[in-house]
């Protein structure tokens, strides 16, 4: 199966948005500062990750500002689908498809993540799956046991405050398996694994203990 | 004038100790898994830096688990001097400079930060001068304007709660200069510089802080 993968940029001090997220300021104020080396040129390299990915998921308030029933003359934060392929965004309201000319789509999922997940997965196909953010969203797949890679571009900015990425995840297992080094930035790939099913291992400890009163 | 370095282990979300340090556990809960890299034998492109550095400063916490007047027993955790140069003790009690044999010597500052780091670079003459920990010495250096050069090394742990580094330590600007990708760590390595001279404004409110959040 492909894998679910993820490109955030954190900064030194372990923050991907800073404060009070809005309408005028979608990473919070100073969050812009995590983007710079993109827009200064920096990682052409990880295209190579983006290409190799057939579908998209991100989270409601990467979306848009907006909450509860949709303005259906929101259309993006991009004024088009920068990623090129079928984004699936997590919301509870529900919203018809939203076409892009000349682009892929906006599916809008009601299912929660892991039907997100298998319908990116329907159409991805052999290509990998692509968590697009935000934090919220990055950090549900993980604690989930459901992200298997995950790249965090090291950012040389404090933010002081805002949103960290890697709190209340659960128990995952990161190895480094690269590093790739930008001029003003350096991307470091992790694999993640999990100790056990959440569920296999609940069930586990379910039985032995049954056993062991059993035995007693 | 040589550097003021540092080099310091930091987890995946922004710890560089556990929980609950004492004498038993003087890196907190967890906190030992953060140096697993340099146990396993990575790194040794590091002792470059260690090599080029005449005198290292450390805050009586890294030095021992013991607060208020000094128990003259206690000679460090390592059964000698791990940096094989002259180390600077912060602490706010007299003790007498402890000889180690056949090493160089530990010396105990009462006189504040910015007088140790005076002595230091003294006996280290054109090489630099290093802040060996912990993470309230390393941040009290950042905050005054001091530190040069940190390098940080990012290790893929969680360790959940204990002590971040990066808070609290002024408005310093980090430029990434080199990369030193190790085979289970990255190190990172940042020129510090300072928006303005910290020298009148922020350094006499640092050792402020020294005094009043140590308390040893």
């Amino acid at each position: 199966m492909s894998k679910l993968t993820c490109q955030i940029s954190v900064s030194l001090d372990g923050y991907v948005a800073g404060p009070a997220q809005g309408p005028n300021d979608p990473l919070g104020e100073g969050g812009m500062r995590l983007h710079e080396w993109l827009f200064a040129g920096e990682g052409p390299e990880l295209q190579v990750d983006i290409k190799n990915c057939g579908a998209f998921i991100m989270g409601r308030n990467m979306f848009g500002p907006g909450r509860g029933a949709w303005d259906e003359s929101w259309h993006g934060w991009w004024g088009g689908n920068p990623y090129h392929q079928p984004v699936f965004v997590l919301t509870h309201h529900e919203r018809e498809t939203l076409p892009v000319a000349g682009d892929a789509p906006f599916h809008f999922v009601t299912t929660g993540m892991k039907s997100a997940l298998e319908q990116a997965r329907a159409v991805a196909g052999d290509r990998d799956v692509m968590v697009a953010g935000g934090a919220e969203t990055v950090r549900q797949y993980l604690a989930a046991g459901l992200l298997d890679e995950l790249l965090l571009t090291v950012t040389p900015v404090l933010l002081r405050t805002g949103e960290r990425l890697l709190v209340d995840v659960g128990d995952p297992t990161f190895e480094q398996v690269e590093t790739i080094v930008s001029p003003s930035v350096t991307h470091l790939r992790y694999r993640v694994t999990y100790r056990a099913d959440p569920a296999e291992s609940s069930a586990a400890g379910a039985e032995l203990s049954y056993a062991e009163t059993v035995g007693a």
